[in-house]
């Protein structure tokens, strides 16, 4: 039933599996990163059980990609000599095969940044991640942003997502109240999460990081590695709300949480759907 | 009674009513600023409700100051292009009437960022914020510095500090065991905080992008938004100190404490003269 | 009796005795080092009571070196500014005969680093601090690497270590689960520690900016300044580990440790050998 392939999705175990192949892997992780996230991204990965190496020198980025499992490249402060090194990398896994995702920070924003992001879409990235208007501004259909913030609505995207999806060809990633994922076949939504992921720093860049890690570790299946880091990063952040008195512990329970919840707490909690 | 304008200060629910213009505006600072204080900084706006930005790229630095409510250049680690982005956004900022603020940090201790806070002076930035060494150096009273520690005592930086606000013209405030915040007619003194803020990197780097969050937050008073966010910075710190095993645990409670601390408390803590 | 130099090693007391003489002498620490762990290597320099500097910026790095009192080069994420900058520092300090450190992060991995660390090298760094994968790496008995995991034995790299060590001249100190430290001549064997070091991010280059701190404050005896600051962090890392739930609130605790963490405590809890 052709007709039917919308509505396939995983379930909580597919999820669960998933991070039990992240852990078994340990997957390395280029990062092409802003100069914000950096350390907090490298924190998410080490937490997770994969291994993070910020090499991001022209020069040297393309040379690393054939060492990396996965290239995560995100374009948050793209100073002229990092430009240079990503479209080297982006350039390299395209030509390899190796999965690489790109987080396109603040497009639509100026015009240095939206040509960049174009650019390194021509390289047909594993996967796109973004907040949606981030995506929305990607996929043409709207222009400015304000920063980092989302200043629209996750379940808007579902189209313009969809044909981003299909026009790259890419997995698309919207990250907000509900995450959607996307392949243009099939959309798959998580929930959860905590509001107080958007008061501290690098939590969608860091995500960003642990999609390379989960994809490269799922290698016969990409959507489900990007779910599964979408879920993972839900139920960590409910754990960490929990307990957290603000956002700077917060960010302490977060790690804690990434660090320690298993494939069975994962399957036991996600919420996708 | 003109003779009397140098005693006038404002009261702790002029600071309050200031935090919640604060809360209210949710303003978003463009950051130019130094590597090593960057996450934390950004951390700090997002915990007292402000978005930060750090674009500080050459060819958009410039243009995204029309989309900031405030801008923060700080010269900690100026490497060649941030430089230009620096003075490029420090120009669009003054030619826009945005407020901006100058975080001079080390100034005196080499002739290159000498030079580069000298330039940057002349686009009149909103208010400069510094320790004691800084101010000085600033102030043409004094060369050389130790880095970012402060050799020298705030209260002696009063007569140059009240030179530098009128000569520049700026709101000039120095950070120190007692906070001194002055724009040459009025000077206010802010009291609290705790030692434990000079224990952790880039508390006073995150206090200028406060500064700035604060004075675009209070538009028709930028003095009371520098005397705000000082106050602010205080009073989470004396309360995060209580409960901190030691630097670590103090960086965590005081994220956790500028998010909490309301108008209200804020009114009944703070220390001002 | 000559032939028995290398068994010659350093009482707990000595140990305690050097950090007496850090915490008093309060070194200022100017560090060129990767985007990632900047900010937590100067968390790491305060929480002993040393000051970091971050002076990386070609032009000022090399007049700056006069100011500080060691100088650390961590080549993790070298841009073409701060190459500049570090051969400029590099050469500055071994002029003047500033103790500075080099840690030649992932060497081995992409040929521009291990060019970079050559250079570097030839400078004759005080201290020459890695893993074993980049000891190895350096010391020419072995290519490749993978980011900063160290893939290789400590204890297999000492002979190559000592080499190094004669031949440079320099003190090498390898971090595993075992520490070595060697001028050649004698060995040292820091025990403790915890895994968790290798689950937070800039464990290892923090590591390296706190020997530099350690051995400018032990100018009689730069061995000892080095075994020094192996002993604190292993000491640091086991007090922090037994109160973690993950690697979140390990870094925390960790910072806080180093900072409360005594000559008595350290001359009682070190394990070397």
């Amino acid at each position: 039933m052709p007709g039917h392939a919308q509505t396939c999705t995983y379930s909580p175990t597919d999820v669960g599996r998933a991070l039990a192949n992240l852990r078994a892997a340990a997957p390395l992780v280029q990062c092409l990163t802003n100069a914000v996230a950096t350390g907090f991204t490298a924190n998410v990965l080490l937490a997770v059980g994969a291994s993070p190496a910020m090499v991001d020198v022209p020069g040297e980025a393309a040379e690393f990609t054939k060492t990396a499992s996965a290239v995560l490249i995100n374009v948050g402060t793209p100073q002229a000599d990092q430009r240079r090194a990503m479209l080297q990398a982006a350039r390299a896994a395209h030509r390899n095969g190796t999965v690489w995702v790109l987080d396109p920070v603040a497009v639509g924003a100026t015009d240095l940044r939206t040509r960049l992001a174009e650019s390194l879409l021509a390289e047909q990235p594993t996967v796109i991640r973004g907040n949606a208007s981030e995506i929305l501004a990607l996929a043409g259909t709207k222009a400015g942003g304000r920063g980092t913030d989302a200043t629209d609505d996750v379940e808007a995207t579902l189209t313009p997502s969809s044909h981003l999806a299909a026009a790259t060809p890419s997995i698309v990633a919207v990250s907000g109240g509900v995450d959607l994922v996307t392949d243009s076949e099939r959309s798959i939504r998580i929930h959860g999460g905590d509001r107080l992921l958007t008061r501290i720093t690098g939590g969608g860049c860091a995500l960003g990081a642990l999609v390379a890690a989960a994809v490269a570790a799922n290698p016969e299946d990409p959507l489900l590695g990007t779910v599964c880091a979408h879920a993972l990063f839900s139920v960590a952040a409910q754990r960490a709300a929990v307990q957290a008195a603000g956002p700077g512990s917060f960010a302490v329970g977060f790690l804690d949480a990434l660090s320690s919840v298993g494939p069975q707490e994962l399957s036991a909690s996600a919420v996708i759907a």
